[in-house]
C-alpha cells in the first residue's frame, strides 16, 4: 500500500530523509540496516541511555563515520540534523518519547505495539497531527510488494468472491532467559505481553484481509490464555464478528515453536502463507492461492489442485521498504508541505482498539466485547 | 492406525470380505470402486428402493455378472451371500438400517456423520456389538499411511514437543442446486448439516491431533453460524478446551471455497496439510512438519526454513485403505473368533459427543458446554 503524494520514481530525485535511532535494542540493528538500504533514508544519529552503548551500536551497525552519537534520548531530539526517529524503546516508554520526538518535529516511525492501548496511541496521534510531523507503526509486512499484491487477488470478486473467514497465527518459543529477561514479558515495561508482540500480527493481518474494516464484537477464546508470574500473557487467542457474517479467529503464544500463518477463505478463493510476518527470503516471498477449488463428481479428485504459489520479487527487504514508505511520506511533508498521512496511523489505531477489545474479553472471562 | 489381530500380510491369504452396497448415493460410487481395489473385498450386492436404480448402479460401477441386485434394503440384508453392507443413506435412516443390518449379522461400514447424536450412535454400537458385527465409520483419511506417519511425528516428543494448539478447516460451496436438494441441507434427512458433514471432518481430525482425548469444554464461535431456509446448519465454528492448555478452533461451512486445513502447533514442531481430507494425489500425499523453526538473532531470516515436505506413498487410494482395514477386523471376527474391534467405535463415539456439545453451544447462545 502506497498513500497519498509523492510516486517512488519522483521520491529519488529527492535528498534521503535523516534518521535518529532511540534506543539499542536487537530490532534497532535490523531496522539501522534497512534504513542503510533503503535509497532515500540514511542513518545520521543514535541515543542509548549511555554514551558508551549508543557508540558501540553505531560502530556494530556500519553507521556513517560523522554520525552523531548522543547518551541521551533527549540531546538526540534536539539535533537539528535529525528529521525522523525511529523508537524501539518498550511499550510503556512510547506514550512519553513519540510525544516529545514530535514536539522536537521529529518524525516517527515506532515499533509495535505503539502503545499500550488506544487511548494512550490517540494522544500521541493528536501530538504528531499538532505538530504536522509523520507517525508510522514497525509493521514490516505491510510493506512488501507480496502483501500489495495479495490484496489484488482478494479485491478480484471473480477469483476470491466475498471473504468468509480469516485465520491467523503467529507463535514463538521464549526460552527461559526470554521469559525471565525479555521487556516483552515485563508488567512495567510492556503489559501486553504476547498479545502485543505477536497478537500484533495476528489483528493487522485480519485487519488487512478485511480491509480495515473494525469487527463489531471480539470474543477471546476460553481456555487460551496462560500468563507469565508477573502477570503478563503469554498466549491468547480470540474471535472477531462482522455484522455480515465475517468472522476471523487467531491464537499467539511465546509457548509454540515458531508458526507464522494467514488463512484467508471466501466464497470463491482461499489464500495462505505460512510466513507472512517474515518472509522466508529477502528477494522474494511466496503464497498459495485457489480459486473456484473444487471436487470430481465422486469427490475421488480434486480439480483444480488446491494451491497456486505466486511468488513475487522485492528490490528490497520488507523492513527497507517500511523506510522506504515512512521517508516518502515524510518527503511529502518537508518539501511538499503536505500534511501528514492519516492512512498509517488510522490502521494502527485500529489495531489498537481490537487489542483492547480482545484484553478487555479475557479480563471479563471471554465474555464477547463491543467495538 | 491398525487395531488388533491378524497383519495385512496374513489377510492376504483369506477369502475376500463379501460386500453389498446399500443405497445408490453419489458416494457409494467412490466406496463401491474402493471394494474393488482392495486385495481382501469383493463386491456382490447392491441394494435401491427400485431394482432399476439397484441394476443401473451396479452396471455403472462395475459389479461381477453374478452381484445379487435388489429393489429393497431388506432383501440384500437377508442375503446369506453378503458379510458386510456400506450404508451411505441419509443420515436419519441409519439408526434403522444400521440396527437392522447388525441384527442380519452383518457387519457395518457407515457413511458419516454415524448418527443423528451421541445416544442414537450408542444405541447401534450396543446392537453391534450384541450381535458380534463390526462398525466402522466412512472417515476415509484415517486410513491414509500419511495419517499413520503424521502421528508418529506427533508422538515425538523431541521433534513435537507438546501439542499447543490445532486449527482445522473445512468449506466448499454447496451450489444452488445443492442448497436446495442435497440430503445434507433437509432438517429431515440430516439435522446436522455442514456441522456433520464437514465439521465431522474437522473435529475428527483435532481429536485424532490430541491422540482422541476429549476436551473439557466446547464453546461455538459467535458469528460463524448461519442456516438454510429449514434450519440447516450451513456453516459453523467452535473452540475447544482441555484442561491442559490444549485448545483447538475449527470451522465448517457449505458457502466458502473447497479449503481442507489442517495444522498442529507443538511446543518444539508445527504440522501443516491442505488436504487432510482428500489427498490431491491418489497414489502418494504430503505434509509439512518443520522442527525447532526460529529466526537468527536480528530477526531477519528463519532458521531452519518453516517448511520441510514430507511425501508418503501409498499403494491404495486411502478409501480403499480403509476398506482393506475394515475387512481385516471382520476377518479377524469370522476366522479367528475375535470379538469386534472397539477402538474405531469409540473414535466415533467421541466425535459424536463433541458434535453434540457444539450443536448445544450454538443452541445455547455460544455458551461453553462441559462433556
Amino acid at each position: 500500500m502506497m498513500t497519498g503524494c509523492a510516486t517512488m520514481n519522483e521520491m529519488e530525485t529527492k535528498a534521503a530523509v535523516r534518521f535518529g535511532i532511540m534506543g539499542c535494542a536487537a530490532i534497532s540493528r535490523k531496522v539501522s540496516r534497512a534504513i542503510g538500504l533503503a535509497p532515500d533514508a540514511r542513518l545520521v544519529a543514535v541515543a542509548s541511555r549511555t554514551l558508551e552503548k549508543a557508540r558501540q551500536f553505531a560502530s556494530d551497525n556500519a553507521f556513517p563515520e560523522d554520525a552523531h552519537i548522543y547518551g541521551s534520548y533527549d540531546e538526540l531530539l534536539q539535533d537539528p540534523v535529525v528529521e525522523a526517529v525511529y523508537i524501539p524503546l518498550p511499550t510503556s516508554l512510547h506514550r512519553r518519547w513519540v510525544a516529545e520526538a514530535a514536539r522536537s518535529g521529529k518524525h516517527v516511525l515506532v515499533e509495535k505495539p505503539a502503545a499500550l492501548n488506544a487511548g494512550e496511541l490517540q494522544e500521541m496521534l493528536a501530538i504528531c497531527e499538532e505538530k504536522g510531523v509523520q507517525f508510522m507503526d514497525g509493521t514490516m509486512w505491510m510493506h512488501h510488494p507480496r502483501t500489495a499484491k495479495m490484496r489484488e487477488l482478494l479485491s478480484d470478486a471473480t477469483l476470491f468472491g466475498n471473504l468468509k473467514w480469516v485465520h491467523s497465527t503467529f507463535t514463538y518459543v521464549g526460552d527461559a532467559y526470554f521469559l525471565e529477561n525479555d521487556i516483552r514479558v515485563k508488567a512495567d515495561l510492556d503489559g501486553l505481553g504476547a498479545l502485543g508482540d505477536v497478537g500484533w500480527y495476528c489483528i493487522r493481518s485480519i485487519l488487512w484481509a478485511v480491509d480495515y474494516r473494525l469487527p463489531k464484537t471480539v470474543t477471546a477464546i476460553r481456555g487460551s490464555v496462560s500468563r507469565s508470574a508477573a502477570g503478563v500473557l503469554l498466549s491468547c487467542g480470540s474471535s472477531l464478528q462482522w455484522d455480515d457474517g465475517r468472522v476471523a479467529t487467531f491464537h499467539c503464544s511465546f509457548d509454540a515453536n515458531l508458526t507464522t500463518h494467514l488463512t484467508v477463505t471466501g466464497t470463491r478463493g482461499t489464500l495462505v502463507l505460512h510466513d507472512f510476518a517474515l518472509p522466508c527470503e529477502d528477494d522474494s516471498a511466496t503464497f498459495s492461492f485457489s480459486s473456484d477449488t473444487g471436487l470430481s463428481a465422486q469427490e475421488r479428485e480434486w480439480r483444480p489442485f488446491p494451491s497456486i504459489e505466486h511468488r513475487v520479487p522485492t528490490d528490497l527487504p520488507q523492513e527497507a521498504c517500511m523506510v522506504r514508505e515512512f521517508a516518502r511520506l515524510v518527503r511529502c511533508i518537508t518539501e511538499s508541505g503536505s500534511k501528514p498521512d492519516q492512512t498509517w496511523p488510522a490502521i494502527t489505531k485500529k489495531t489498537h482498539l481490537v487489542i483492547d477489545a480482545v484484553m478487555a474479553s479475557i479480563e471479563k472471562g471471554f465474555e464477547t466485547v463491543l467495538l
